[in-house]
């Protein structure tokens, strides 16, 4: 069979049921697409494969799809091309052989763009979040965004209003690479509003969905793509979320999946940061603040990043040093006796810590007898 | 000897050495307060004690200290006093015996206001954070300081600008209670610009120092201060911190001490929540976001334990407790980490539990962790 059947046979397959389809996908497994392909439009299947295919199995439109797809440059990927992400579908596999509602690979994906889908998906974290996300959802949205693609990880979202759209913008913005993956076919702007941004996505990585060309978005349809979201990053980051938002779903499908799940803190007064909050306390998600963290977090080394980001100690002195330290005078001179008063240090420990303090400029001797330096008064304000 | 020996010598005690002072604590807890008064007054002590006291050991001023604080409505509090915090400073003696720097229960506390320490501290709260919070910090914390004092909760803080004042405020607007601990003498308005404040925490709780009264506030001394905040409340929230603030060092203790640890996220680009992040990420402490969760975390689950184990024979722990129990090695010791991961358990939770099973005698610290202590393992364990 030439790979033309088989691209063929999967394009039908793709229109014919509604994904996800278990029994379909087993059928196929079983004798192949072309053959499963061929039997499923004659009506020669099992019952439970009958039940997923009879109502669309006269829309054999494979041709046509095909060619309505490459017309705006883009192609059908099916798990027989070099390009099909092996691993990151696999955990859907699995998912599904344990009988897990997020599980199950897709019979095969259509995208629009230049970019390869396995190479982009070899680096990538999925960064999802509300619709309804506030200013500062967005604004932490687009700087992971553009901070990850800098730094090589394909940014995967959904291309919705609100933190999916700011974190493709701000991949973009780094000259990308971002994944949107759809609920509806790759020729369909949705949101209408979001048309500019699906046009600019395919310039820099893909558009992605397991719909054919023209098929229509529908409530049911995102939370399946929402699995395909989570499959395709090396852990999800969650913005902002309500907490019955969408993002809660793509969080549970990344936990199911055995992903990494992180979560964004935001303002305990923001009812948009509730359900990240949740993800934080349950333990479920992981806290990330910068994109370091979430290449750490996804386990990509990076941890060099993250030290970057550490402060580094003021040396102030210890001890019986610290204390004799802040028992001296800020400006006028105070003798070793007070001071070892003061600080109840042993006298002849304070004559000897003075012109140590003196050394590293912390203590200065005036007449009266000694002072904090204005070196020393200046540091590390505890 | 009479009680009134015994205040005037912890109070000669509480100024003549620098806390905290453990040389002197083990002096005190071999002869007995009014001896060792005696013999430090005499020079008559081994040397590790006169380390700590030569330097001070001319200033007997028990009488006019007690006369002062008496003036100003307060009093000392020791040790052999019905209301002397037992269990929340058993903590310290516990901690001071494994040598860890948070360590060591004060000689005697001076408290000006009208509240029983023992019954205040039986179900308080820390409430700690940057002197440089931001108006989300203050208005958070002086949310918790309400509803936990509405809630019957002492609210403890140390009574310095920004969060700490916030927190008192808000417990003081719910009608208490509330603690101040100090890092000067009781009689001392520091900062001088919560003197108001100060003069409103007595009516409503305690303000509580172990520095005697006219103690000037030093750097160190907050470092040593911070200790029994975080010993006096069952758990410490930290609301906003730096990565550099001192907050941080209460947080320390408190998790050294057993204590559960609580941080409030905050927006990631805020600088003045890093510090809170940090102690999330780290696992070290939980988040929180209400007071009905601080409520949750702090759980009486500890305490109830305790009391359950002392009232029956077959003493053994329950739910998270007996995870943790379970968790523990026979003979070589485990590492919180590790019981946290065996048990299930979150990790600030096995930290807090760990030494409420020590005081049971159902586990016991050992170099490499913790082990079953062999009375624990002894007991009916079915």
């Amino acid at each position: 069979m030439s790979g033309g059947d088989v691209r063929l046979a999967r394009a039908y397959l793709s229109r014919v049921a509604e994904p996800p389809a278990p029994a379909l996908s087993e059928f196929v497994a079983e004798c192949g697409p072309v053959e499963a392909a061929r039997r499923v439009r004659s009506g020669d299947v099992p019952g439970s494969v009958a039940n997923q295919t009879s109502a669309r199995r006269g829309e054999y439109r494979a041709e046509e799809d095909l060619a309505a797809v490459e017309e705006i440059g883009g192609r059908l990927v099916v798990p027989e091309d070099d390009e099909w992400p092996e691993w990151p579908f696999n955990a859907l596999t699995i998912a599904a052989a344990h009988g897990l509602r997020c599980g199950l690979a897709p019979l095969a994906v259509w995208v629009r763009g230049s970019g390869d889908l396995a190479a982009l998906t070899e680096r990538s974290v999925a960064v999802v979040g509300s619709r309804s996300a506030t200013g500062y959802g967005q604004h932490v949205a687009a700087e992971f965004g553009f901070g990850l693609a800098e730094a090589g990880v394909t940014v995967v979202s959904g291309a919705a209003y609100g933190i999916d759209g700011a974190a493709h913008r701000g991949a973009l913005a780094a000259g990308g690479p971002t994944i949107a993956v759809l609920a509806c076919g790759v020729d369909i702007a949705y949101p209408a509003g979001h048309q500019g941004l699906l046009e600019r996505i395919p310039r820099h990585g893909l558009v992605v969905s397991e719909y054919p060309p023209g098929c229509r978005p529908a409530r049911y349809r995102f939370i399946t793509r929402n699995r395909l979201i989570a499959a395709l990053g090396e852990g999800t980051v969650v913005v902002e979320a309500g907490r019955r938002s969408g993002a809660k779903n793509t969080a549970a499908s990344t936990s199911a999946l055995g992903r990494v799940l992180m979560a964004v803190p935001g303002p305990v007064t923001s009812s948009t940061s509730s359900g990240c909050h949740e993800l934080l306390r349950s333990g479920e998600a992981q806290p990330v603040t910068s994109v370091a963290e979430i290449i750490e977090s996804t386990g990509r080394l990076g941890v060099d990043l993250v030290e970057a980001t550490r402060n580094t100690e003021v040396g102030l002195p210890q001890g019986e040093a610290l204390r004799v330290y802040e028992a001296l005078g800020l400006r006028s001179g105070t003798s070793a006796e007070a001071i070892s008063i003061e600080s109840g240090v042993e006298l002849s420990r304070v004559r000897a810590l003075l012109p140590e303090l003196e050394l590293i400029d912390l203590a200065e001797r005036v007449d009266a007898g000694w002072k904090r330096s204005h070196e020393g008064s200046s540091r590390g304000d505890t």
